[in-house]
């Protein structure tokens, strides 16, 4: 079910057929800069989600750039990354279920990898899984400090959990996993600034405690590209975790940022061709919610005032254009900015990658679809 | 970037790992059942919609239990239907883009095929195709019945195309495609009755202006699951183009269905294990919305009564669990009933298909990612 590149290498991208993943190589490669210049001299490792690309070709150019591995979700993400030449991954989530146990023991033989537990079943399942394959994982206690999501609440119950990593003969206790999901797209700086100001009392608190037990904690590690500049000056976290930096989206364009910060520029594209154009007023797209997910709202159109992606069915897109606006013409392409890069990429076999207006090279999409 | 199976056959479905997506056969094939019972007798042809499940496995059932045929909305879902094994196909869409036309034109050759149009250009760089293939294509105008997305607008403008095409050697016109998308989610019958209303009257109206121009409107196909007992009873379609049908989903399951109708039950879900347990209220399912679809809402928890899914971020669904309600534990595998069916399939490569707890067979999502 690998479908066929939409391009060949040295095609102009007006030839690129659509609906298509688009990467601007020159806009990647200042954001993969900006990021290297922003932790430059800081006592903090830069480690991507590769949840947001799903490829090994580019944790390995992040990786070239600084980064010290990347951290992924899922133990099939871990495999394509490693079947890629990644050599250093963090399962930053938490696995359940004993097959998935035994591939990711499997895979600690082929690269130094660790994960994350936030129960004490969790952590003995995790245990008995390293023990059958003979190897020793490195394990983080995530905790919740403020997503609401998945792990033990700081402090005491955190302590209970790396006591009980601390105890099992095949785990060793890395440190914290402290990643605050729902402060990234908070618009206002301020608002931004409180959350990850509380992420932050709640790490320290809890390293204290551990430390105060006698448990050392090598490793704190959280943020994410909405975030991050706050966690890196805030002097608790060893290792901060963006993934969309090297992309960007329309949800996270229309955060605040503040001026001292770096600025990311849109790279990742979804390029689509009118098909349609009924009225005045409206044209139609070859892409719809198969080709730009919407969980995040709309994509936009690139540079193209007045002309606004307005409502997305399966296949079509529904172009809205304001009078006096330059009205895209019957088998025009376009390019969008997805509303969502992560979802969006997943939805792709290649990138296909763009320099000053010709594809440069076409990079798989490793684990599209790796949800396991 | 085919992602492995997560089942073998004859495996039992607590087995399967997850996420997966779930095809229960006996559900299954009573939807099919209940649609061709729908149709018995009369004089209105069945073509699913292949956009929903992307499998030639399907579309094969679908004809074996009296569909004509099915239809799709891009060239390379085609493509894949034909390769496995499909041999009418109708692209119920328009098709753009000299590259898309020419293997249009080429899979005519091996399939009976027919194409949209909406647009004059459209016409004759379709014809052209067809021209330098060397075959002779069907041609459907599509005209907008009230959905305001593709489609030329009934009557003269709808003449006008009918006629273009009916000067092109080799094109042959074959009737009006008149799909109401816009009406399939009203959820009360009253409202889609109306809008249903509305769309057979401009379809009576152009076909009799076809006619009484000298040309035959052979067909007029459109409909989907929210609304084709309607055009099933208006007499003024000869063919009918449900696709959700066979699976239904969260957003279909809103609506209100007359007590007269066929009522097609659930027969997709996602399967999806609790990975963790962060307090009573609330468990976290590795099913995020890269597992399933949330344009259409979020999944629903099936039959679980006092536990809903209320947030999915890309790799984790949040489950609240009401005081009282069995609490879902650590492990445990549930089902969820997709919010939209077509997207989620559309995530996966491969239906597991389980009849009566076990798994019975794998079938390929043949089209996954097909958007070109």
């Amino acid at each position: 079910m690998t479908t066929s590149a939409p391009a060949v290498v040295g095609m102009p991208l007006a030839a690129v057929d659509t609906p298509a993943l688009i990467l601007d190589l020159d806009a990647f490669e200042r954001n993969l800069s900006r990021m290297a210049d922003a932790l430059r001299g800081k006592p903090v490792r830069l480690r991507p989600h590769a949840k947001s690309h799903k490829s090994a070709e580019i944790a390995l150019r992040q990786i070239a750039a600084g980064a010290v591995g990347v951290c992924c979700q899922k133990v099939s993400e871990a495999e394509a990354l490693v079947a890629g030449g990644v050599t250093d991954v963090l399962i930053a989530n938490e696995v359940v279920g004993e097959g998935k146990l035994d591939r990711l023991a499997a895979l600690a033989r082929k690269a130094k990898l660790a994960v994350c537990v936030d129960h004490a079943q969790s952590v003995s399942d995790l245990d008995a899984a390293a023990s059958r394959a003979g190897v020793k994982i490195d394990v983080l206690v995530e905790i919740n400090v403020g997503a609401d999501r998945c792990g033990v609440e700081p402090g005491a119950p955190a302590l209970a959990i790396a006591q009980a990593v601390g105890a099992c003969t095949s785990l060793r206790f890395c440190g914290l996993q402290a990643y605050h999901g729902g402060a990234q797209h908070v618009r206002s700086v301020a608002e931004r600034r409180a959350a990850i100001g509380g992420a932050v009392e709640l790490v320290r608190a809890t390293r204290a405690l551990l430390e105060s037990g006698g448990i050392a904690c090598e490793t704190v590690t959280g943020a994410g590209t909405g975030s991050f500049p706050l966690e890196l000056a805030s002097g608790a976290y060893d290792e901060v975790q963006p993934g969309s930096y090297i992309f960007m989206d329309a949800d996270y364009n229309r955060n605040e940022f503040d001026a001292a910060w770096p600025r990311f520029e849109q790279s990742l594209f979804v390029w689509t061709t009118v098909m349609s154009r009924p009225n005045a007023a409206r044209a139609v797209v070859d892409a719809g919610l198969k080709a730009s997910s919407v969980d995040s709202g709309m994509p936009q159109v690139w540079q193209r005032p007045g002309v606004e992606y307005v409502k997305a069915s399966d296949e079509h897109g529904v172009l809205a254009i304001a009078p006096g606006a330059r009205p895209p013409t019957l088998g025009e392409k376009l390019l969008l900015v997805p509303g969502h890069c992560d979802p969006t990429v997943n939805l792709y076999d290649w990138f296909v990658c763009v320099r000053r207006g010709v594809v440069e090279a076409l990079w798989p999409v490793s684990a599209r679809g790796a949800l396991r």
